[in-house]
């Protein structure tokens, strides 16, 4: 009996002194970056649709995403925990629940930001709280860390764990300049593996450029709310995967307007627009297939004029960019996939907003 | 009322046309390839552990996915579906749900097999039974079709369809000679994106040679029931990624006698062993990449001794193979990561394959 006391005694001693290792802070003390326009509905939303009628179900869901949202912060801790919630959502097979629910850490190097851990999840969509250890033993002294949130879900909560003696401080974005990059899930991150590798998230951390999310899985179609959002934001530049979530019909009907418009709303600054990647795929599928190259010829040939009428539109096409292997879906790039496209397009993009003084 | 009726009988003539469209071939008619050894407890068993004592429950489980096996057939259908079910699983967060319960269609295209579509799966649990479209609108004339089963559950029942009025057949596996390759969740297929992008898989394809994934998650630790078995194995050669999973003690305890077993069993076979890719992982967890520099050091120094005396014995070694940012959560590489970790191995592996007549 005694010993079990004495047992008990020492388990006692052993939890109180691991739940005292850590104290948590709220991720927005630290400061949350990465959106198009802040909102005071939630941190973690993207913008704010409210003001902006006939958004679909689809988009305003999107909206109250943290996808490509990230919190940066300097601590001297020896480890980093986080506890965070999400609103419950069912996951999709095309990608990883990391990408889906979970969180997405980098510490800098050396001068560079490089992968250090992720924050696990579970795939079922009622286990919507936990708390994690990300990184235990890290080396003594201060880290820069950057921690990405999750691509697809309704963030409610979100806090960080360090040692309860250590120090940490949010500091400030270490991406210069904005650039809005606007477009489908291709765009949103799927189906990168995690939130960090996303291709807005790569160019940021390879450029040093603060390309900002507004991905919108299946729902990027040039529609007027779109547009109207679009004209009100303060960017130094845009880029657009417009062509991948419209029909044909919708390219002709809305893309000149959309062009017209942004070009009048925002003079001298580069609006860049991107081929679809997925201008090669579907190639078993006859139809499909057929669709998709009439699709891509059309916006070629609008995107020349419109690039050849204004000196700051610009149309850039890497024919069979992913080549073979690369999607997982026929549709949605992998990491694999997202490599070639920026292998194709980052030196492009770059030396355009250089033109521009963004660099 | 007589309209409601119309249009009822308009109903179901259509859905009897959509349902007389296809006809479902049982996939055990057609063939399933890719197995170290074939069992009658399951054409989707990999492998049969009961003659061996002591298998983990995890190992046991294992043994019962069909990770690596495929199904080869031509026909000239217009298009491809599946009925599958598998016993139910819950999903793994570091991996997409198409490479732990779906299916990947390979279609031969100017005599290469190219990616053509997937079979998409609920990553609930309880939804386990599915019959999908795979591809439609497929040209005329003959396809081969090689299709990839899922990695990571127990599958119970797979049926093709194809037109009813369409043919289908089993052909032979398209791959040459038999070279199993036994490892951890690495060689498994974590965390490729789909179920065809393990490297096994992809080496069949680039080389033409049958790569048989004997990949156990982390399970693959030389214990003796799995020596007995390789010992029984026919096979051409062995590929080995088998320190990712064990503990320097066990490297120490077992590699020896692993070697010099295999080495007795089959006299004049190559026995190829790899690196671990993660060694140069986890190094912001000092704790952890101490551990794994001095594991990967003494699995090195054994190599060297045992590739020196047996000369059937390789050992091919690249630092550092996974770069940076290729690997989901510091273990399982990405599709970007096995592209590297392949770029890297893949032509050391034939040039040794190829001194055996292996090609």
């Amino acid at each position: 009996m005694k010993r079990f006391f004495t047992l008990l005694i020492a388990c006692v001693a052993l939890s109180m002194t691991a739940s005292a290792q850590l104290k948590f802070v709220d991720a927005t003390e630290l400061g949350i970056h990465g959106h198009t326009q802040k909102t005071d509905k939630s941190p973690y939303y993207r913008f704010d649709h409210t003001p902006y009628e006939g958004f679909s179900k689809g988009i305003i869901n999107h909206s109250k995403c943290p996808s490509g949202l990230y919190v940066v912060f300097k601590t001297n801790s020896s480890q980093i925990s986080a506890s965070w919630e999400n609103a419950p959502k069912r996951m999709g097979d095309n990608m990883t629940g990391i990408s889906q629910h979970g969180l997405d850490l980098y510490i800098k190097k050396d001068g560079k930001w490089r992968f250090a851990a992720v924050g696990r999840v579970s795939t079922l969509p009622e286990n919507n709280k936990r708390t994690k250890s990300l990184i235990k033993n890290l080396a003594e002294g201060e880290k820069e860390c950057l921690l990405y949130l999750p691509g697809w879900c309704q963030l409610t909560k979100l806090e960080i764990g360090v040692d309860e003696e250590a120090t940490i401080e949010g500091i400030p974005s270490p991406f210069r300049h904005k650039v809005i990059v606007h477009g489908s899930s291709i765009t949103h991150g799927a189906s990168a593996s995690r939130p960090a590798m996303n291709y807005p998230a790569l160019m940021s951390r390879n450029l040093g450029i603060d390309f900002i999310n507004f991905g919108f899985s299946g729902q990027c179609k040039m529609q007027p709310q779109f547009l109207e959002f679009l004209k009100t934001c303060e960017a130094d530049a845009f880029v657009f995967d417009a062509f991948s979530n419209p029909s044909e019909k919708q390219i002709k009907e809305r893309l000149n307007n959309f062009v017209e418009e942004l070009v009048k709303a925002h003079p001298g600054k580069p609006l860049i627009f991107i081929q679809s990647p997925i201008d090669q795929d579907s190639d078993f599928d006859t139809k499909k297939y057929a669709a998709r190259m009439s699709l891509t010829k059309t916006a070629a040939k609008m995107m020349k004029v419109l690039s050849k009428k204004h000196k700051d539109v610009y149309f850039l096409a890497v024919p069979n960019v992913l080549g073979t292997d690369s999607t997982i879906d026929n549709s949605h790039p992998t990491d694999l996939g997202f490599d070639r496209f920026l292998k194709a397009y980052q030196p492009k993009i770059a030396r355009i907003l250089k033109k521009y003084g963004i660099k």
